[in-house]
């Protein structure tokens, strides 16, 4: 019953993880010894610790502390959840074990049953339900400053690559230019990978399964040159890593194309400054320089100097009116400072004013070979984005 | 504006889908030179032309025809949107272009002006939704007998694949052993694959994308010479005909593992016989050889001789309460004929009078060695699957 084929990486990374859990959890040992309250104090995780950086350009949390005491009846359940949660990732990663964030919350759901000082019985149980276990999981990350990717811990992963790179992924080499028609699946842990040589001059993000499917069918990245990704709709975190990674280490700029919608532009906004409510994530995760390629609102309706891309024939045909949540979501993005720049105050002034929205898909309606070769090539050459 | 690396097999594909495009519909050609009407004969995609074929264990369609007249008040538009599809996908043939079903929905969307015979303009949109044109494109499908793959109609697609095998696709061999701890995203032509070579045992179907990572990860395919592939949920198309390809062509068992509940059999179902109301693509996609390995009711709460895989205590924090829709489900999955055999019938009896259901996760909860390297191999081992 051992795992027959566990590689480097991963033996290295538990290494890791586990020396870290050693050190950050030592503190309550210690204070256990000194005869003290065992207490956690960790980065508090609420709106109003978080932070927008200026000048990094990344959402981040600020110095507002919480403390988790045993000895305090509102805190040890919390307490308890937090200490069990972390043996259980202890002893998977000693014991060459993958979980995913479901698992977990299945290996620590268990009745504990207490007597009163009366000696009745009674019955509590250590989570109900995955969101307590999950919120477990995200102070330890944010106690231990290690992602839970780090911690080996898998997850689903929708996020497929093809482009001329070589990369190395456990004891495998790679080659992303050699996918035939399927793509390569990118890992759940994408710390672990290692890129090995990479011939390409940009990254280019497709939100649409369907549209990376015919860009990377038509030889779209050979003839341009570039690591075509998809997230296949709002990204997970290892293809946010992957793109991150691609961005800082290789230097390669990041373009997202998306349909044109408020979604769209939410899909832009998790991959280049991530998600409000897990800032933690977002050092590692977002891609501050990733830029906004389209499909924009000047795209569509043209802008002082700038032709639109459809015909008045076209837009009737193509556009799609859009909904009053679309209309919602557009009101609360105007709330981000980093929709606050005059270019997405025009693109959300024109939204707003239109109340319309396309998909990509009308692009390739147009014609596959129209979206591929003339669209985002001109689009990438004019520096005709959003940053 | 040419697609500069179009590879040999889909200019065959391309070939093979004119050839019988124009084969196929010559027959209104001659009818117009006849003076006759032109009427399209197909199938008839209706419920009460579907069919189980208890030998083949397939669901197909019946005899029954339907006939789609030019001069028929009541025909003339869907004649005309079927004439319209079957233009609009040929010319993209044709022109080496890849479009899926959302753009040959926008291909064709345009507004009709006729006039009547008083000279009064009036307006008819080829279509609204995209409801219609799928309807039309399954009306090409079944017309044709191409399968819109072949006419390199491309889709989104989440299938996942590794295992002991090289295959070929467009001009790249890809071997699947060497995806490092990543996988090989299917291609959305899977019958443009060539299969090259292959050292495995059975295939293993994970419903869940998490699953797969879990048993890529710690070696399972490797141990035991398995194909392991994910659905990530429902079935696609692609991922179907893959499977069914591998078993058949490759003579392959196909083990299908999902959630133990109705909605996992319905996968299973999918993957076995097909969707009753898309039966015409059944006699490709679906695989009637495929084996429910599990979870089922049996492996949780034991049955006869057989011993349960779960102690009390695990039932007791693993199950989770089926839902009113669960129950729903089984009661409609009892109407099909390849659920009235023995084993499935007391599978679904346990399930209603337990009224419990069990995630996956949760024996991987119990430790992803018991998953990997006893569950699984011992059900196969010991012939414990449902048919």
């Amino acid at each position: 019953m051992t795992a027959p084929y566990i590689d480097k990486v991963d033996i290295e990374a538990r290494k890791r993880a586990l020396k870290v859990f050693r050190e950050k959890f030592k503190v309550i040992l210690d204070q256990i010894m000194r005869g003290e309250n065992p207490t956690l104090v960790l980065p508090k995780r609420t709106l109003s610790n978080t932070i927008y950086d200026e000048t990094r350009k990344l959402l981040l949390l600020g110095p507002e502390k919480l403390r988790r005491s045993f000895f305090d009846l509102h805190e040890a359940k919390k307490f308890m959840q937090t200490l069990l949660m972390a043996r259980i990732i202890y002893e998977a990663l000693e014991r060459d074990e993958y979980p995913t964030i479901r698992d977990l919350y299945y290996r620590g759901k268990h009745t504990i049953v207490f007597y009163d000082e009366r000696g009745k019985p009674h019955e509590e149980n250590t989570w109900d339900e995955q969101r307590e276990s999950d919120a477990v999981i995200r102070d330890i990350e944010v106690f231990t400053g290690l992602l839970r990717e780090e911690m080996l811990i898998l997850s689903k992963e929708k996020g497929k690559v093809v482009g001329n790179m070589r990369i190395r992924s456990g004891n495998d080499i790679i080659d992303l230019s050699k996918m035939g028609h399927g793509a390569y699946a990118i890992e759940p842990t994408p710390d672990l990978i290692e890129f090995i040589d990479v011939d390409a001059e940009f990254v280019l993000v497709v939100e649409k399964d369907a549209v990376f499917q015919q860009l990377h069918r038509i030889g779209f990245w050979r003839k341009y040159k570039a690591i075509l990704i998809t997230s296949a709709g709002q990204p997970d975190r290892a293809t946010r890593r992957f793109v991150r990674r691609l961005n800082e280490e290789l230097k390669l700029p990041v373009y997202i194309l998306t349909d044109a919608d408020p979604y769209g532009w939410y899909i832009y906004s998790v991959f280049k400054i991530g998600s409000i409510t897990l800032s933690y994530e977002s050092e590692r995760l977002a891609t501050p320089q990733a830029r906004f390629l389209g499909v924009s609102m000047t795209d569509i309706f043209g802008y002082g100097n700038k032709k639109a891309y459809l015909t008045e024939a076209e837009r009737k045909n193509f556009i799609i009116k859009a909904k009053e949540a679309d209309i919602k979501r557009a009101y609360e993005l105007m709330n981000y400072k980093w929709f606050q720049t005059p270019k997405w105050k025009t693109e959300i002034n024109i939204f707003l004013k239109k109340k319309s929205k396309l998909e990509i898909e009308a692009l390739a309606g147009k014609g596959l070979k129209f979206l591929a070769f003339k669209y985002i090539p001109e689009k990438i050459e004019t520096g005709d984005w959003i940053e």
